[in-house]
């Protein structure tokens, strides 16, 4: 059985392309070169996944590294933050090293893409695959996007379409039935979510307040509204879904859970003042983004949302991990 | 049950204490203000600790949190880095509210005596207890201990005793007997192992290589000698041992394993150059040191060690917490 450190040696030694990083993985500690990042700020965020609660135990060795990176990543555009690099603490179950040759592969693949790297980590074993990864990455002083300033007034967008990972999750599990045609999208939705990192830099200038929609949107757009002292109230037909959602459900009592506390989306929620509004409309629609108006800050505490101009009962506040 | 916001907001929602820190626990992300600490680089590392790996399942919440710091701020000493926040990803397997208030309050307790701060992490639920910390801290520019600048000539050091933690877990697991006046002293060196962050700092002016002994001696001494591409002749009769260990165990066939291959001490081990060397053992001195010379870097390859003039045959190479 090969130990931990020719685990790291051979599978965890991915090549070093960023020039802030004096000491890479191999040492007691990674060397960082903070002197490079001028009148920035450093952001950092922990997100573990474990199998069975996080992604189905049958994900992809490719799919599981993606979505751990994905979910880590997602957190510093719900900040407006620029990556940088990532801590990767991992228990194994067993060495599989065709296992470990696909993920490592995979990590490599998008840390490149968003010019990632990986500076240091622990290999453990254990029963079952678990994964932390601690991210870090910058933004300019006092422009980072938080969840406490959002104000009475400011309009509410997500970006993307929302319920598709909670669909795909629900019909993994047999509750439902989805098309074949839309199979593969949903998967992907669910498997391979796409950090929003551009435009949360792009928000830095606009939005207010951000979150990224892990929980679900009530439960996010909750800690939005809890941490700002506001409340929201957010229109259900205007939440923007996808053809293979809208295909796959017809019932609105249906897509509601699914669209509103559904988690995995890893969309952007975040509010926008009306004074920057019309600026900020002219934008979207010059980069030709994906995002979508759905509701406004108020003052009532919480967050409703209205379908035919009825409050639903928002009985499911959103996915919580701890009680899976 | 809690939720894993009630469990975030009720026990890791510690005090504030550091002007670095502008938003910890409670955002997507931790917000540092790196401008606080010019001139330096920032160093950062990962260590995970599982129960019935890394420690007994039996280890009191206040031990387990003390350890799981000290360890990672052990790293920290390894690199002359002077500690400043940490993420922790946390598993549980229940949420016994005595046992988090318990762990909590040892983690913040330990935090405070090494002006560390809790700024993020996860918790998550699963078959048994998993912690991994990721430890920030900062050195000045080029100040940082790594372990690729040993010299042929340098001398050898470690600081404390050696072999306390394997003892006491030998005893743990009924592998031998420890007299009950010694009892204590061992089961806290096992439990509650001092990280020798000060001495980190004072090295970064004398050491050419460090290294803390988390996987026994002979294993970590190896990856200095391997990293800086030479080897080491240790003396087995110069390795300092505490009076509990020698009343413990009186042969050095029984010693020689725990000492040289046995884990958890988490002492340095370090290396000297001889032109520093005089001046180095002026400072022991004077600051009341303990810490000890127990051998040479030498130009052929590998660690040896040598008893009674004869080489040691060094079977088991270190604790490896992968195949444990």
């Amino acid at each position: 059985m090969p130990s931990e450190f020719d685990i790291i040696r051979q599978y965890f030694t991915l090549k070093q392309n960023r020039s802030d990083v004096i000491l890479g993985v191999g040492d007691d500690a990674a060397i960082l070169d903070i002197s490079k990042h001028p009148q920035q700020q450093l952001v950092q965020s922990t997100d573990t996944l474990i199998a069975g609660v996080h992604f189905p135990e049958d994900t992809s060795a490719q799919d599981i590294a993606y979505k751990a990176l994905a979910v880590n990543l997602s957190d510093m555009a719900a900040m407006g933050a620029e990556p940088a690099w990532f801590t990767l603490a991992i228990t194994l179950p067993d060495d599989n090293p065709e296992w470990l040759k696909a993920f490592s592969e995979s990590l490599a693949a998008i840390s490149a893409k968003y010019n990632l790297q990986l500076i240091g980590g622990d290999t453990t074993r254990g029963a079952f695959l678990s994964l932390s990864i601690t991210i870090s990455g910058f933004v300019a002083e006092n422009k980072a996007l938080t969840r406490s300033k959002a104000k009475v007034g400011d309009s509410v967008y997500v970006s993307g379409t929302l319920g598709d990972a909670a669909l795909a999750l629900a019909a993994w599990r047999k509750e439902c039935l989805i098309a074949n045609e839309y199979s593969e999208y949903l998967y992907q939705r669910l498997n391979r979510p796409t950090p929003q990192v551009e435009l949360g830099l792009l928000l830095r200038d606009y939005a207010t307040s951000c979150i990224d929609v892990s929980d679900g949107l009530i439960a996010d757009l909750g800690h939005i509204t809890e941490q700002s002292a506001v409340g929201a109230s957010v229109v259900f037909e205007n939440i923007p879904l996808s053809e293979a959602f809208n295909s796959s459900l017809t019932d609105n009592a249906l897509k509601a859970p699914l669209v509103l506390a559904g988690g995995d989306d890893y969309e952007l929620c975040f509010t926008v003042s009306k004074s920057k509004q019309d600026k900020f409309n002219q934008l979207i629609k010059e980069k030709n983004l994906l995002v979508t108006c759905i509701g406004e800050i108020e003052s009532h505490t919480g967050v409703r949302c209205s379908l035919n101009n009825q409050d639903i009962d928002i009985l499911e506040p959103g996915y919580n991990h701890f009680e899976n």
